[in-house]
């Protein structure tokens, strides 16, 4: 059903969002208390939440993270410096709150919920993941279709029915994460076929693929990119070189901008679903507030494609949603100036005086 | 007293922190959960914290801000876009909640104290205000020394007291802000002598200076350099051409090193006094977290001397602390990853294999 909406915006239109006029939104940040641009980063931020929330935007202390799990059959081909395993083993880590996502949901105070999408493995055993299983892996998109269009839609409407589970208990804004092995060789590819780009320009090193990973990697990348040849629809992109964690991730991003929630996102692999996302339905990019400049070298190339300036660059490169929960204080920090900052006016405070000649 | 100190460490020798084994510490972050070094300056940050306070570092939940505030003589010339008595103003302002420290402190909940230094007005009337005036206003920096020796001391014993009263309340890390109409002039001059720079490469717009002012801002630099022509003493530069929320700062600094507490700074402001503390006393360096890098140019300047590179970059240029603020979750996260992670052994999860040649 998804795949066959013909205006690719199978939420319905997602509007560009204005919930505060702009120029009243700068209009009450040049008369709080500091020097008129002086929070830098921060003012543009609390304008684009404004823009989404209204001015003042709600308190932003109820964020939510979704760390979407999957497993990808190209991993088989030796890109990743981690066995395929992994993705299942680390799965088990999320849920039990030993992995480095749930130690920075706890330092900055914010939900964690891992769902399996597309797990290798059975987890119906671990409790605290969220079972949303469309199939045991992707196949290898080197040499067919990762997924279904079927399996596809499934994803996009796991990863939608999740995120608005989340928004439904209150969460404020969404944050997205992945994990899988061999998900960096199926965003690359991705990447690289939306944008039009050589594969190549979007391979990095991953979680850490020297050598002759990298070169199975790179072969992986370049064998997608030829069975797509000409293909542009990006759902049809998602499905051939995508993963159920990357769909679930577009139907989560999709799902957050219509309900008009923001939502952070994280490195390379939800980068790539972002971008699927918003050429679905171009106006989702102004409800995207990109965490962190991943060391991922293509990530900066997505990056610019969405026109987004990330918040922080700590030279991370895991996964899991650990640069977009860092973010999550300067969001709640940015609310808070147009929610509780006093005015020249309020507080009775002379403004700067202008500049004699 | 402390002016006097022939060894120029006040407070007495500031060890270099040794309270984990280096190599020792790098292998723990190697062995949690993560591709090794894929958290990246976060894991910087996590030696940094282990180095101090042992491996695993405390949670460093209890984090206190504290802001300094101070007249100066120089900011009658008109060197800022701000009247002198916006001080004043702003320390009731961040007394009763409304400053953007204040809301950025509760976004991060941390704690914030706002300390009288030298403020040019009565605040006794404040509450919430810590009350420690060693004077109402330095004296122009241009024309003469700013404070005197005794003045000088007695702010640095002021800061001092400040700090150990945070720590000993239960402050696990410690972040300085400033506030002061006219104080990035004293700054911008301090830094200069301090690391034998022409002051103009020291100078910004700081709160917003332009044109006559930022001209009035340049000469009144000069002239205090001039008047210090081959001072090299620190603590004798200090009390020349800082503040008394400058000196303070140098006492709470050297205050918490001693300890074996961490000092988040901030600005340009911060990082002069930070300049100063460690010319007293180099080992203080190693307990200095840099926050971001200010949008004022000359605070490049001053991370380079110190050898620091800062968590973020946000083009903040406001002071108040409100840098400081925004990087402390990234030291609660940083020490999370030592206190709680997982272990590839602990967790049963197969580490990278050894790539095939």
């Amino acid at each position: 059903m998804l795949a066959s909406d013909p205006v690719h915006d199978p939420e319905g239109a997602v509007q560009r969002p204005r919930a505060a006029d702009p120029d009243a939104i700068r209009a009450h940040l040049d008369a709080l208390t500091k020097p008129p641009g002086s929070l830098g980063r921060l003012e543009e931020l609390a304008l684009r939440l404004a823009l989404v929330y209204g001015d003042p935007p709600p308190p932003l202390r109820r964020r939510s993270v979704l760390v979407l799990a999957g497993d990808h059959g190209v991993a088989r081909r030796g890109v990743s410096a981690y066995p395929p395993e992994v993705t299942a083993q680390m799965c088990r880590n999320l849920a039990s709150g030993g992995a480095a996502a749930c130690v920075l949901a706890r330092a900055v105070d914010a939900d964690l919920l891992v769902a399996d999408l597309g797990v290798d493995a059975d987890l119906e055993d671990v409790p605290g993941l969220a079972h949303r299983k469309v199939g045991r892996g992707t196949r290898d998109l080197a040499s067919g279709p990762a997924m279904t269009p079927g399996e596809c839609d499934a994803a996009i409407t796991a990863g939608r029915g999740l995120a608005m589970e989340r928004l439904g208990s209150g969460a404020e804004v969404l944050a997205l994460g992945d994990m899988g092995i061999g998900n960096t060789t199926s965003a690359s590819a991705l990447t690289a076929a939306i944008l039009g780009l050589q594969g190549d320009r979007l391979i990095g090193p991953g979680t850490g693929s020297t050598g002759v990973r990298l070169r199975a990697k790179r072969t992986a990348v370049e064998r997608g990119l030829e069975r797509v040849a000409g293909v542009t629809d990006p759902l049809r992109l998602l499905q051939e070189l995508g993963g159920f964690e990357i769909a679930g991730m577009v139907g989560a991003i999709l799902a957050a901008a219509r309900a008009g929630r923001v939502v952070v996102i994280d490195g390379f692999v939800v980068t790539a679903a972002s971008l699927v996302a918003t050429r679905l339905s171009p106006a989702v990019v102004h409800y995207l507030v990109a965490a962190h400049r991943s060391a991922e070298p293509g990530h900066t190339i997505q990056l610019e494609a969405l026109g987004l300036v990330p918040l922080l660059d700590l030279n991370l490169r895991l996964g899991e949603g650990t640069g977009a929960l860092l973010a999550l204080p300067l969001l709640t920090a940015a609310a808070g100036l147009l929610r509780d900052m006093a005015t020249f006016e309020s507080a009775g405070i002379a403004g700067p005086a202008a500049a004699p000649s």
